[in-house]
């Protein structure tokens, strides 16, 4: 708790929210270039349309075009709003060629549709094609979608002074807590969800005011929701009512952003905003580390699969929570474990991903404990027994003897150490994601203990923020 | 399965079973001196009750009376019938003072009432004092159920041919595989209860191929209860509706004679009722086999508290289960544990007692994770954040950091060996067990892997089980 009067908290708080306002607000200056930008663009698009003899227009989307972007953003999306007696095959074509027209060294992308990004005065854009429609009833894809919320949204910004402001804020604020992102390696809140967040709640601080009390499931309905929603945190899109604006966000990154509102509301302070990095641990301060936690420490390394984070970061998550699962089913105790990967570099490889493993234990026992059924269920207890005890018997095994109602025996342990486990090929029985696995099955390495030292060139951060978790964003 | 026919099967059963009966039916001459020995102690006790100026009498009861004894059982219990006209002082006073007549040098034992226990003619005889009933509905103490035992299962034995020799196979079997008695060491089988199953089931390969497909809760009513029981195995006595013949029968010793009956019935042999007890495995075989099932067994030893079986053996499994507990808590995989005694001498003393453990690994790391509440429940959630990030927060502390929508911590591990605990004072934290406890707190020694050797002298044969516990009775 604070120890200042509710005035002096009021006061602080909007000292340091005017810091942060400074921050982040774009400048005239940002303004006028990245409006040159776009206008750089839309005209050598307009004039690509019609030399493809195409009746469509241009249109900047995204945070730019709501005036809720936060300084330093580097990224426009303009979008080519196509008619749609175009058939899906020819509007694909349209939007490419006008995208390479405009970026002839531009590069193709993939989403729903393939699409060009380039750069323009120091700005990566996307030119995104969509249908032109007059009502978002009528969508024929997720990106058709866009130009409605940024109608809806500047709409509301109209009604409601200062509105921009407070979405900076917010974003601010959730960038700092590092759940600001709808991307899959994030999973937290896009840009549109702070935007209806601040429009529904009516202001940054009145949004934590009230993600300090969320309890699941918290639920925003601007419209009677056309579908049945049951995660934690659900944001009916105002502009279709059968999507959850917030799908994508994680229960940690829920629960981080509800630890940050509170921590924010106790004690008001800039470094919200703008948390530290840490800095990178050595191998000296990893080998102490170490000795002091007493635990053994796995790292498998291999080649980033070069793919999108989007693809990258739910196969590395399923292949470590797939790990851990399958070495507490044998007994060991995973204190916690964690994945990385170094960005790959501009021509699409050369990153290497890594699953850490950090276990309370570094050798168990050669004895496994099998517990049977209960005795009582004659079926199966008579298999099982027959099982241990008849001539096909495995060897090395201790009992059937009874515990608790049941058989129970003892087997012969098949791995000892975590390591064991991964350098065997029973560590392909792991469910990893496809791309992550074809990686794997080219060649890992298993780091043990001190040996992760040769992590920290590329990972000094991430280890650094492994063995300090409260670091913010840890 | 058997490989032989029905026929043959039988015959080779009842082959078995006639060389079993040879062995555990009292010979002629057995059965002449348990009648001459009782007959001498009757007329001691008849003659001391007349000096005590009592209108009582004086009977044999238990197996011996009911022709169900096993050959070789040395025990004999006498009943000294007493007037219900008699005060319970009084009652015990003449209880008592005939006992030390017929006895002399006999010792005082203690069950519900003081009694006195002799030898006559290399008996162990009990002089009991009970009340002398019409009717079982006027019980004034468990003891005075046991001449209306003695009655019903006369009258039963009366219109059962060969009722007796069915029930001597029965015990025996019960005995072979480690659950005959309801001492609260065995927690089995009493033989009044081997009676009942004979009488329900109608003789003895009937009461085994019941057994074999019993599925608790498994009921043998011969009156209406006139109580509600919840048991695995309840036997209504007919005697008393109110009563569980089976309400001491553990999970375990009913699990042990499901499995032995099956085991007989697929491949009777006489080892079942007469098994092998193990030789007991020296000093090189303890440090071979702890080498290869490669785990930390732990031993706590202490002289055994001066008091009966039914109150050590409850008092030493609530000690080894509570530690169990405890260290589980604490993150410790226990394999298996087990206690011993060993026989205190005839004076009453000079016996240890073990708690044995064995763990799965010797040393857990120094990183004791503690999970916290879900971060959305504010207020237990501020609770924990303050306790570990306030300004009294204990040290050494990682996190709070936020998994799976929780805080978690992870702390300083306490004790990162077995051994550790018990050695410390934490250890007196365990429930033990009144006479345990007492015993421990006036010394106890710990042993830990191959010192546990020293144990081998008293505890051979013991530990040859433990390590093997396919033998019955294990």
């Amino acid at each position: 708790m604070s120890d200042g009067t509710d005035e002096t908290d009021g006061t602080n708080r909007h000292r340091v929210l005017d810091a942060v306002l400074d921050e982040v607000s774009p400048s005239d200056d940002e303004r006028a270039t990245l409006r040159d930008a776009y206008e750089a663009v839309r005209e050598r698009a307009l004039a690509a349309l019609e030399d493809e003899g195409v009746d469509g227009d241009v249109t900047l989307v995204g945070s730019a075009a709501r005036d809720t972007w936060l300084s330093g953003d580097r990224d426009i999306d303009v979008f080519l709003l196509l008619p749609p007696s175009l058939e899906r095959d020819e509007f694909e074509t349209v939007g490419l060629n006008v995208g390479k027209e405009v970026f002839p060294d531009g590069t193709v992308e993939y989403a729903e549709h393939p699409y060009v990004q380039g750069n323009e005065g120091g700005y990566d854009v996307d030119i995104v094609p969509c249908y032109d429609l007059d009502s978002a009833e009528e969508l024929r894809s997720a990106v058709d979608r866009t130009p409605f919320h940024k109608e809806y949204v500047r709409k509301v910004a109209e009604e409601h002074d200062g509105f921009g402001d407070e979405v900076r804020l917010l974003k601010a604020f959730a960038r700092g807590a590092g759940v600001y992102g709808s991307d899959l390696r994030t999973r937290g809140f896009s840009g549109y969800l702070c935007e209806l967040f601040v429009h529904h709640y009516g202001d940054f601080s009145s949004v934590l005011e009230a993600a300090a009390d969320w309890t699941p499931p918290v639920r925003v309905e601007f419209e009677e929701p056309t579908k049945e929603f049951d995660s934690p945190l659900v944001v009916i899109d105002p502009v279709d009512p059968s999507r959850n604006v917030a799908s994508v966000v994680s229960q940690d990154a829920f629960a981080r952003f509800v630890d940050a509102a509170r921590g924010w509301l106790d004690a008001p302070d800039e470094s919200f905003f703008f948390p530290k990095e840490p800095e990178p641990i050595d191998a000296d301060e990893l080998i102490e580390t170490l000795e002091e936690r007493a635990t053994r420490l796995i790292a498998v390394v291999f080649d980033a699969p070069d793919v999108v984070d989007d693809q990258l970061y739910p196969q590395l998550r399923k292949t470590r929570r797939s790990l851990v699962e399958e070495l507490e089913r044998k007994g060991f105790d995973i204190v916690r474990s964690r994945v990385f990967a170094s960005e790959n570099d501009a021509s699409g490889g050369g990153g290497r991903a890594v699953v850490l493993v950090e276990a309370n234990v570094g050798e168990q026992s050669r004895v496994e404990k099998h517990v049977g059924p209960p005795v009582h269920v004659r079926e199966h207890a008579t298999a099982f027994v027959e099982k241990y005890e008849g001539d096909d018997a495995e060897e090395n095994v201790v009992g059937p003897y009874i515990e608790d109602g049941r058989y129970v025996v003892e087997r012969d342990r098949e791995h000892t150490t975590v390591e064991g486990f991964v350098r065997s090929d029973d560590f392909f029985g792991v469910g990893m994601g496809k791309n992550v696995e074809t990686k794997v099955r080219d060649g890992y390495d298993v780091l043990v203990g001190e040996d992760c030292a040769v992590l920290l060139d590329e990972f000094g951060v991430e280890l650094a923020r492994y063995f300090d978790p409260k670091t913010p964003s840890g």
